[in-house]
């Protein structure tokens, strides 16, 4: 029964490709439709979102399509982050308490195409690019395809969305009653602009590391590339003061960098021309329920589009894929009943992590750079390193276990309340934080 | 300058035919495009909002196009509310303190019909029926539309969206990066239903009062109309015990309504036809900013579209009309100030509105019912007869003033702490409160 019906994914991108390998490895007759020509002829889309950081859940993903090593091979390990000031020092900060366990810096297009290439070998995977869905009809799975010879109208049992954030399944089906849905953008856009790498290919900066500039309201951030280049990221208010919008000239350019990223500006030798060129990108969380609507299921940005700020979209977007297997592997290849349970279970899990990815976002531009949060981070890797794996930051839930997201609430408050009543190392953790506020009314750069 | 342009409004509902002839009178050239062929002579859908309650806010729009008598003429004021306990005797409960204020039931399509014709009365307004929106360039103001004549593009200057909470015009923009939206559905639905005349042409219930059957978890309710009969609402949850899915042979339905509703059922020789043939309607609420994008202007529920249990949907929607105009005038004719003018003042107050709706579906269908509601109700109007106009309730407020919905808030906690610091009636209030306290727990009825 489940080897005769056809499964439709309509998107080629990360989550796309994953479930194609994924399924067609399953005996699956798995047809892609991807909007855009194959990306391997035409390389990427110029400064749109270069970097990803692959962390436990994605990497998870990778290893049940055998793709792990390879991807890996393709990225650079950053251990922890570094701070960069105004002026002074920069600061690292190790994410993990024994500062081993990294997130991992790698090419958005080039991870793309090792997806695609290993689910176009999958025996039942075919991809058919330039296939551009105008229309779907979710109760018969007949699906309009605007393609270079014209309109097509073909048809599928099973239809898995995975276009994206702005997915245009999910619009074709958005205005059926019932669907609850949300689109909320921040008022900060943000652009891709590059450090180069230094004469002999090595990296200007620590290529062990993500690179943080928090300025406030405003921060830049640098993940390193394996060409000895950064790729480096504003993430600024799209207008006003400061705003993306407000520089124009090139005195205007690099005089605002000269006074908030001084050191990283002798570093830019582009940066006007890339500042002029690259776009301005909007970043915005999509909530909708239900995911599942007749055959037609929502997977990934298309279901539940997050800021980057906790570097999970494309994690999460991953285990969405994990996840649809283990229910259609529990329901014995019964699709209406693995797809329910897919979005039971998924949903409470992209509710989580798009709020700890908008929550994120503040301390990441802000507190990350106070004496006070540096203190906090100091105080928790001791409480990690003396309680014996039973305390746990919420950053090393995210990022190096597959815990799901929506429990790691419960699990924070259960592991605090444990320390609190062990008084595990209550003696270091009173004196840091002591510091911690000591230090605050002299911190030269941080709010508080 | 403002003579020679041409306005487009796309929507010949409440708030386009309104907006038309408001601008077609100050001298503009405004084209309306409608979807439907003319509902003056195809008759309105069977089964979908039959009546409205028309206030002070959609009769202060009435008046400015000199509809306010003609429109009056043909409704029925309610002066309160008729509470229906599934067994005992019903109580009414008055809107205003001096029990004189009332809502207005009207039938939505005579209205419609009424405003259409004043609209295509006003010099400078043409109506164009079976135009049906599939595209909008909000930037060059090109609209794309089906006609049973084939596709045909036309442009605006302005173009005012007033076609309803599924609206077209907003579909085709809101892909715009930076166009935050919202579309949140009840789980309850409504289905209509109908008490006929009696013989004669006699309402079968009291005319002057708008009719609750509040039952927890859902409830009914009647509006009179001209012809002796009430229009019924069901709200009920859409699936479940007690859902509008669960009820499917006759001895089901009829059998339910004795349960819960039998003072009705009495009144309802048509139940199990008007239960079976008539669809169920969707309860939505929509909000989204901006409501300006370029030349287009979302106005009503195209904007801001609330669930009916304020009885406030077409009142605020005629209330956006009246901005509209009022800001075109401040602004002297400038649109593009004018319109940014008007969302700005309009969107705390379309919030506000929205979330008093969804609150009021709590008290209509629960709280209402209790003896601490109509202690406390019967409090209020003690105060605001006591007070010399300086305490008046929400739902006066709402219902029976202009004040800007997003300022009563603030007037009811000013007033609470005048009547506080000043003691007025403070026994009788107090005597009211306990009184109620002490009927809590024999309430036959009520949840509380």
């Amino acid at each position: 029964m489940a080897e005769q019906l056809t499964v439709a994914i309509v998107g080629a991108g990360l989550a796309g490709s994953v479930l194609a390998a994924q399924l067609g490895g399953r005996g699956l007759q798995v047809e892609v439709y991807e909007r855009r020509p194959d990306p391997r002829a035409t390389g990427a889309e110029r400064g749109r979102s270069i970097n990803l950081a692959i962390s436990a859940r994605g990497l998870s993903a990778l290893e049940q399509i055998g793709l792990r090593e390879d991807a890996m091979a393709g990225s650079l390990p950053m251990r922890g982050r570094t701070v960069h000031p105004v002026a002074g020092d920069t600061a690292f900060q190790p994410y993990s308490a024994d500062g081993r366990r990294a997130i991992n810096s790698i090419s958005r297009s080039d991870l793309n195409a090792a997806l695609l290439t290993r689910a176009e070998k999958t025996p039942g995977v075919r991809i058919h690019f330039e296939h551009r869905l105008t229309g779907v009809d979710s109760q018969s799975g007949e699906m309009t395809f605007q393609t270079p010879d014209g309109p097509t109208i073909l048809g599928a049992q099973v239809i898995l969305a995975s276009d994206g954030a702005y997915s245009a399944t999910r619009a074709a089906i958005q205005f059926r009653e019932g669907f609850n849905f949300s689109q909320d953008f921040l008022e900060h856009g943000y652009k891709e602009l590059s450090i180069p790498a230094l004469p002999g290919g090595k990296h200007a900066l620590d290529p062990g590391s993500l690179h943080i500039w928090p300025r406030g309201s405003a921060m830049m951030i640098a993940l390193p590339n394996l060409d000895g280049s950064f790729t480096c990221t504003l993430f600024w208010p799209k207008t006003g003061e400061g705003g993306l919008d407000s520089l124009r000239t090139p005195g205007e350019i690099t005089g605002w960098f000269q006074r908030h990223y001084p050191d990283a500006l002798e570093l830019m030798p582009n940066l006007v021309e890339d500042y002029r060129a690259n776009p301005v990108g909007s970043l915005v969380t999509v909530r909708c329920w239900p995911w599942v609507n007749g055959r037609v299921a929502l997977v990934g940005d298309a279901a539940h589009a997050i800021v980057p700020f906790y570097g999970q979209g494309a994690n999460a977007a991953m285990e969405d894929c994990i996840e649809i297997v283990r229910c259609l592997e529990e329901a014995g290849g019964n699709w209406p009943a693995a797809l329910a349970e897919y979005q039971k279970r998924r949903k409470p899990n992209a509710d989580a992590i798009a709020n700890y990815a908008l929550q994120n976002f503040i301390e990441m531009r802000d507190t990350v750079n106070s004496s006070i949060f540096r203190a906090k981070t100091a105080v928790q890797h001791a409480l990690e390193r003396r309680s014996g794996g039973r305390y746990v930051s919420r950053y090393e839930l995210v990022s190096f276990t597959t815990v799901p997201y929506a429990q790691i609430r419960h699990r924070l408050r259960r592991q605090n309340r444990v320390v609190a009543g062990a008084g595990i190392a209550a003696g270091g953790v009173a004196a840091g934080v002591i510091a911690a506020l000591r230090r605050r009314h002299r911190d030269p750069i941080g709010r508080g």
